[in-house]
C-alpha cells in the first residue's frame, strides 16, 4: 500500500524529536519499507543493530538511525539520528495512521438498533447495525465501528475503539482505552458443568468480565464471564488473536498474552505475566509476578514469580534446554550401554 | 457486579432444598463470592472439602455447607445446609439469570431480514438485525438474540438460544435445547482438496452439520460441513470455546471438549469422551466410548474404549507420567554411564 | 441430507467423463454415502485402495471404481470406470453444489449500508446488512453473502465469495476468486508493542495485508495487518479454520496451512509449505520451499527447503520418530544401567 500521505525530512526529524540529521533530498517519504526492500521516497530504520550492515546498500529517501551510527548518506539521503529508532517510526506510524484513518465523528448511525435507556455520551461515534441494549453506558469519545453488540446495561468507559463484529455480553465492563480487535466476544458463559445420572447438567454462569484501563484484546479471542463475580484482566495488559480466556480467570496488569494462549477457569496471573503463542495454562493455579512461558508450553502447576519455564509438562528453561539436548543423544547413549554390557559379559 | 436480586435466608433455603438451617440474620443476600472474598450480604458456598477451613473466617451472610459440616454460624450468619453445596449453588444461579436476563419476548425485530419462506414458530424471538434464508425452520420457544445468521434450509429445533453473531450455515440443523454460544460457526466447507498438476483444487463440500439435543458449542468454535453425508454432534456434548470440528467428524453423545481442541477430518468419537484443552485429534480414527485425553494431547491412532492417555504421541497417561520423571533423571543417566566406562577403561 | 437432485447412472458417467460402465438400474440416484452406509439410491466410490474389500458389499445404486477393479456389479446396481474416483466424485458434488446453492443474483440488498464512493461492479451480489466503506472496490461477480464489513478502502477482485460475517480491514486487498469462510477477520492490527516505563506502549500497524488468486481463508482465521508494508498470501494457498497469521508475515504460493496453526510475526513461508493442525511457527524465520510440518510441531529456526520436521523443539521427522521410541524404552534403559551398576561393586 501507499500511505497516501507525504512527509519532507524536516517533518520527520520534528515528529521524532531527532537529535541531529545528516544530508539533503528534495524528495518527499511516501512510503515505509525495511532496510532491504526500501527505495527512494521510502523511509526506512535500524531497529536492530544485527542489521547495521544493510545500511550502506539501502536505497531509502530517509533512514532512521541510533545516534552512535557510523556511517555517512549518500547523495539525495537524509539521516535522522534518535535515541531509539523503533520507537521513532512508531511516532511516524501513528501520524500516518490518523492520517489514513481519521476518527470517526460523533453520531448514531441510523441503522444502528439502540434501545432508548442506553446512556451513550454525545461524543461517542456509533457505527451502521450496531446493536445497543437496555441500560448500556458508553462514556466519552469511544467509537464503536460497525456490526457491534452490546448486552443489557454493558458499560463501555472513555476512549474506547471497538472494531467490527464485536460482542460484549450483558453487564460487562470495558473501563477506559480498551480496544477491541474485530470479532471479540467478551461475556460468553463459562464451561461449567455437572455430571448428573451421566449427564452434564450446565451451572449457570451470572458473573460478568471486567476489563481494565488501556486493555488492547485480538481478533477472535474469546474472554468468558464468571460462574459468580467477576472474570478479569488488568490494566495495561495486552492479548493476541484467538486466545481463550476461561471464567473466573483473573489477569494483572501489563501482561502479555500472545496468539492462540489458553487459560483454564479460576486461573491467576499476576503483573507483568508473559505468555508464548500456544500455551495452555491449567486451571486453579497462580503464575508469579513477571513469570514467563515458553511457546506451546503446558503449565499444570503454580509458578513461583519471575519463573521462567518451557515444555509440556513446564519445567525451568534452561533445565528444559538441557533435557531437550540430552534427549538428542539418547542414540548414542543407547550405543554406549550396549557396548559396555558386551564387555560386561 | 451486584446482581440486583435479594434473597432471604428461608428463600435460598427452599429454592435449594435445604436439609436444615442453623444461625439467623436480617441481611438480604444480593451477591455471591468465594469462602475468602465474602463479605456481608454474599452469599458463599463450600464446594469442595480442601477448603472447608475457610469456612471458620468467612464473612458472607448465608453458606451453603455439606450436611456433615461440623461448627456453628457467626452472629448475624445463616448456615444452611444440603447434599451437595456446588449443585445448591447452582439452582441460585438459575433463579438469578432468569431474573436478572429473562427470555426475552416472541416476536421478529423489525430490522431482521427474514425470507417469507421461513417457517419460524410464533413463539420464536428473532433479534435485531437477523438475517434467515429461505426455507429455514425454526421450532417453539427458540431465542435468535441479535445478528444470527440462517443459510437456506437450515433447521432449528425447539428451545434453542443462539446468541449474537452465530452463523448457521444452509442445511445444517440443531435439534432441541441447543446453545450457541456467541460468534459459532455452523456448516463452514470441510477442508478437502485435491492437488492436481501443481495446485489444490477444491472438493465441493455438500454434507451439513447435524446438532444434537441439550448440546452447547463455546464461542467462536467452527464445526464444518461434511464432503458428503453429515458432521454430527451427539445428543448433550459439550464443547468449550475456539474447538475446531472438521468435516465428517461423528461425535458421539455426552462428550466434553475443552478450549481450543482440534478434532481433524472423518475421526469419530464414541460416547462419554473427555478432550482436554488443545489437545488435536488426528483423522480418520475412532475414540473409544469414555476415552480421556490430557491437555495437549495429540493422538494419531485409534483409543480403545476407556483409554486415558497423554502426551504427544499420545500415550498410555501412568506410562506418559512415568517416562517423564525418567526423562527429568536424563543427566543423572549419562552421568552414571560416564562413570561405568571409566571404571571400564 | 437429501441432496434432492436426481442422477441417472448415464448423466453420472457423461459428467464424470466415465471410461465405461456395468451393469444397469431403474433407480435414480439421490444421495452420496460411503461404501459401508450407502443403500440404494446412493453413489458410493472406492477412494482409497485400502478399501476395495468393501464394494462387494456395497448396496449403493452407483459406484465409481478406478478402471482396473476387479468385480462385478450386483442386480439393479451400476460400476462407473473412471481414472480417479476421487476426482469423479467432486464433479458430481460441484454439479450438486451448485444445484442446491445457485450462485446468489446481482444486486444490493437495501438493508446494506454502502457508500457512495464505494466502485461496485453490477454484476457483485451485496447481501443483507453488508456494510461497505468509502472508496471500496469490488469487481466482477463477486458475492458477499451477509454481514460482511469491508473497510475504508479495501479492494475485492473477481469472482471472490465472502461469506457471512467476513471482515475485511482498511486497505487491504483480496486478489480474484478469493473464498472467505464465516467470520473470517482480515486486518486486524499486529500485535505490537514497545515496553517502556513499565508499560507497553502500541506501535500502530498501517500496513495491510494482500491475499492472491484463488486463496482459500477458513472460518475465524484471523491475519494481522503489517506494521508497516504488506501481510501476504500466495496465489493458490489453502488455509483452515481458526489459524493466526501475523503481521508481515509472507505466504508463498500453494502451501496448505491445517486447523490451528500459528504463525509469528515476519515469518516468510516459501512455496508449497505444510503446515499440520496446531503447528506453531516462530517469527523472523523461513520454511523453505516444500517444507513439512508435523501437527502440534513447535519451529523456531529456518528451516531448508523440502525439511520434514515433527516435534517440539522441531527436528527432522525420521529422527524424531526415533527418538520417540528411545524415550519409551527409558525404563529398561535405567534397569539396564542399574544391573552395570551392580555388576561393576
Amino acid at each position: 500500500m501507499s500511505i497516501q500521505v507525504a512527509f519532507t525530512p524536516a517533518e520527520i526529524a520534528t515528529i521524532v524529536g531527532a537529535e541531529r540529521t545528516n544530508g539533503s533530498t528534495s524528495t518527499p517519504v511516501r512510503d515505509i519499507a525495511s532496510l532491504t526492500t526500501a527505495r527512494a521516497g521510502d523511509l526506512s530504520f535500524l531497529g536492530n543493530d544485527k542489521y547495521k550492515a544493510q545500511v550502506a546498500d539501502c536505497a531509502a529517501t530517509v533512514l532512521l538511525l541510533p545516534i552512535n551510527h557510523v556511517g555517512e548518506p549518500k547523495p539525495d539521503q537524509v539521516f535522522v539520528y534518535v535515541q531509539n529508532p523503533s520507537a521513532a517510526l512508531a511516532k511516524i506510524c501513528a501520524r500516518i495512521e490518523h492520517a489514513l484513518w481519521p476518527k470517526p465523528s460523533p453520531g448514531i448511525h441510523p441503522s444502528a438498533v439502540v434501545s432508548p435507556t442506553a446512556k451513550i455520551d454525545s461524543s461517542v461515534h456509533v457505527g451502521p447495525l450496531c446493536v445497543i441494549e437496555d441500560e448500556v453506558q458508553i462514556g466519552a469519545g469511544s467509537v464503536l465501528q460497525a456490526s457491534v453488540f452490546l448486552g443489557k446495561g454493558a458499560t463501555i468507559g472513555d476512549g474506547c475503539w471497538i472494531m467490527p463484529g464485536c460482542i460484549v455480553g450483558a453487564a460487562c465492563s470495558l473501563a477506559n482505552r480498551v480496544r477491541l480487535q474485530p470479532g471479540v466476544v467478551i461475556g460468553s458463559d463459562g464451561f461449567g458443568y455437572e455430571f448428573v445420572q451421566g449427564r452434564h447438567e450446565k451451572i449457570p454462569q451470572i458473573g460478568t468480565v471486567a476489563i481494565g484501563d488501556d486493555v488492547e484484546i485480538g481478533a477472535n479471542s474469546t474472554l468468558d464471564r464468571a460462574r459468580f463475580s467477576k472474570t478479569t484482566v488488568g490494566e495495561g495488559t495486552k492479548i493476541d488473536n484467538l486466545v481463550q480466556v476461561a471464567h473466573n480467570v483473573v489477569i494483572g496488569k501489563h501482561c502479555i498474552l500472545c496468539s492462540q494462549v489458553g487459560i483454564a477457569g479460576s486461573t491467576t496471573l499476576e503483573d507483568y505475566v508473559i505468555l508464548g503463542g500456544q500455551a495452555g495454562i491449567g486451571g486453579h493455579i497462580t503464575l508469579g509476578k513477571g513469570s514467563k512461558v515458553g511457546g506451546q508450553t503446558g503449565v499444570a502447576y503454580t509458578l513461583e514469580a519471575k519463573s521462567y519455564v518451557n515444555g509440556t509438562p513446564a519445567i525451568p528453561y534452561m533445565l528444559e534446554r538441557r533435557l531437550q539436548i540430552l534427549h538428542q543423544r539418547l542414540p548414542d547413549l543407547f550405543k554406549r550401554v550396549d557396548i559396555l554390557e558386551k564387555k560386561m559379559e
